[in-house]
């Protein structure tokens, strides 16, 4: 399956920090076709680093999408059934208008003048791009990580146009200790001097900034099991301890590449908007509490936590169940066993698989 | 009780790495007083950004001890009883010789050509001063964090020089998780260019990478309980968000605070080497099994471990405890319940106390 990017340019957007942002540019890709009563559209939200690339091989670079064992004929969210939708959210850097765009009033990158973004903006975006396709009510929206928190936000400020909503390892907010990895990440970013204050477009970016920050992401994306059983204290090419501060072990070499890779393919500004997104979202503000936020709320909830997820834990899940239930709302629930921590929603999609085709198949049978 | 530090100069070391050091100064401070059969003395060994000041208040800053709620007349370590000896390990700076001090071959600072020093080393240190004490026996070696790690090299290392030992919050192995923290840490700080490759003795420290570190660090030593305790999602001086990179909450402060303040007090290179000698430390080493290791071992233990440590979990502290079952020594562990995480062996110290107390006093009971 060879897929396209496509972009779709908007005059303007306003933003929940009160600033107007114009024009805005999304990136999208589809996968399968819209039926012709534009009732079989799932909107797909990606996590952090990820982009409109989900499913499918891209015509340009030849990579494979993040979610492409969920979406494709035969898969969790099969594509001979579903029209799939997935865009880069704002404030990206994969196509979507972000930090390193073009601010058409200077002629050059928006850097730090960029304002800063919600999670409900991003999906405000999301939604001119649904209006754009004409589809009424989307039969799902889900994603994982920060792609569930928008699908959360989908269902609470959209109500009547999501049939379904299916969070995966997320939260209604980050807590203390998940703002507080960010903000690290941003230190290191802001703590680098490439970072020159955000204006290193077209020069060096802050790449050691940027790769210390990705280090620690790794490191909450896994369990402790996992990374036991994926590199122990096994030594990196050699038989014993160096007695230097070259690589001695394993996790030290996938650590370093991990990080050195992440910055050919992720901008550093748009790395500081999306964290601050992602801290600012709480599905409670200007509702007062998590039942009231779901009191419009007519979508059908599949809500899914994985057992070694340390990130995102269980309980994060199980809050938006308890409230969803106590709106009386339609909530299935499940907390998947798997040893691979935060990572597991895109690397272990057996079980996962299975309980997003019953959910989906149920919300065709029930849709109005 | 005011306290001043000493400082005891040996004329050399042979270490782990085959390189020699000459000489070697060790920081200490005592307190209480040693007994005439000099059968009373406890060693203290701090975990890595402590110091020689375990206890009572400096003599030169006014400065409280870091463990001084469990040191002192009448506490856990009850100063009327014992003889309690705190030192700066070997790599450290804080008046023991580490990468700081002056290389007399060279008259300046050893930076990155100082050896790469291992716990091993740290312990061999500690018994030369144990020596010049003239202490035969120690009546116990403890400590939390890599304190404890320090323990269980003593009780291997020098089985017939110790009478117990307490392991704290500790393990006989960093696992690839605990690794890759001091990996990301050692990480910010050689991408900081002020540490310039470790020359920046008299000139300005990498600053801005081991603040970074620091603050990665203090995730690590708190639960995510006592974040949300602690902190919350608590703004920072204003009602609502800034929409700009300053601080928005409260944690975001306190990282910030915690970073700077620990770069006015530790060595940059001191974080490289002492990380390091934490993630060679194998008590296997040499061994082939940790039964093994534990052969000659004749001290009595008491393990303790903090339901929400999640740094050095208590499955870490279980594997010592079976290790030793299974030589048939002497062993009391508990699982202390507390919501302090890591930092619970410095802040949460009542029923600690209780049971280092007795502990203690039964081991006197039964000493040769």
């Amino acid at each position: 399956m060879i897929v396209e990017a496509n972009t779709v340019r908007f005059d303007s957007i306003s933003l929940d920090s009160g600033a107007t942002l114009a024009p805005v540019d999304v990136a999208y890709e589809t996968y399968g076709r819209l039926n012709a009563s534009k009732s079989n559209a799932i909107l797909v939200l990606h996590a952090f680093s990820g982009d409109a690339h989900a499913a499918g091989i891209s015509h340009e670079k030849g990579k494979t999408g993040w979610w492409d064992n969920m979406i494709g004929p035969g898969k969790a969210f099969d594509t001979n059934k579903y029209f799939m939708i997935c865009s880069n959210v704002l404030g990206g850097c994969r196509g979507t208008t972000g930090p390193g765009s073009v601010n058409p009033a200077t002629g050059r990158a928006y850097a730090m003048s960029f304002p800063v973004i919600t999670i409900g903006d991003m999906v405000r975006v999301q939604r001119m791009l649904i209006d754009w396709f004409g589809i009424p009510r989307l039969l799902s929206v889900t994603g994982g990580s920060m792609g569930g928190m928008q699908a959360l936000e989908w269902a609470v400020s959209y109500p009547d146009r999501v049939v379904s909503a299916i969070p995966i390892a997320c939260t209604t907010r980050h807590s203390a200790q998940q703002i507080a990895f960010n903000e690290v990440g941003r230190q290191a970013i802001m703590a680098d001097p490439d970072w020159n204050n955000g204006d290193y477009y077209g020069g060096k970016p802050p790449a050691r900034g940027l790769a210390v920050a990705r280090m620690v992401g790794h490191i909450t994306f896994m369990s402790d099991d996992s990374m036991r059983e994926k590199f122990g204290r096994r030594l990196r090419g050699k038989e014993t301890f160096g007695f230097d501060f070259d690589v001695d072990f394993e996790v030290e070499s996938y650590l370093r590449y991990r990080g050195s890779e992440f910055v050919t393919r992720f901008d550093a500004n748009s790395y500081l908007y999306i964290t601050k997104a992602m801290d600012y979202f709480d599905l409670t503000n200007g509702h007062g509490s998590l039942a009231a936020a779901f009191e419009r709320t007519e979508a059908r909830f599949l809500a899914i936590s994985f057992s070694s997820d340390w990130l995102y834990p269980s309980y994060q899940s199980q809050e938006i169940v308890r409230a969803l239930r106590a709106r009386n709302c339609d909530v299935a629930y499940v907390e998947l066993e798997s040893n691979y921590g935060h990572d597991a929603f895109l690397v272990d999609v057996a079980e996962q698989t299975d309980l997003i085709r019953g959910f989906l198949a149920s919300t065709v049978e029930k849709a109005p």
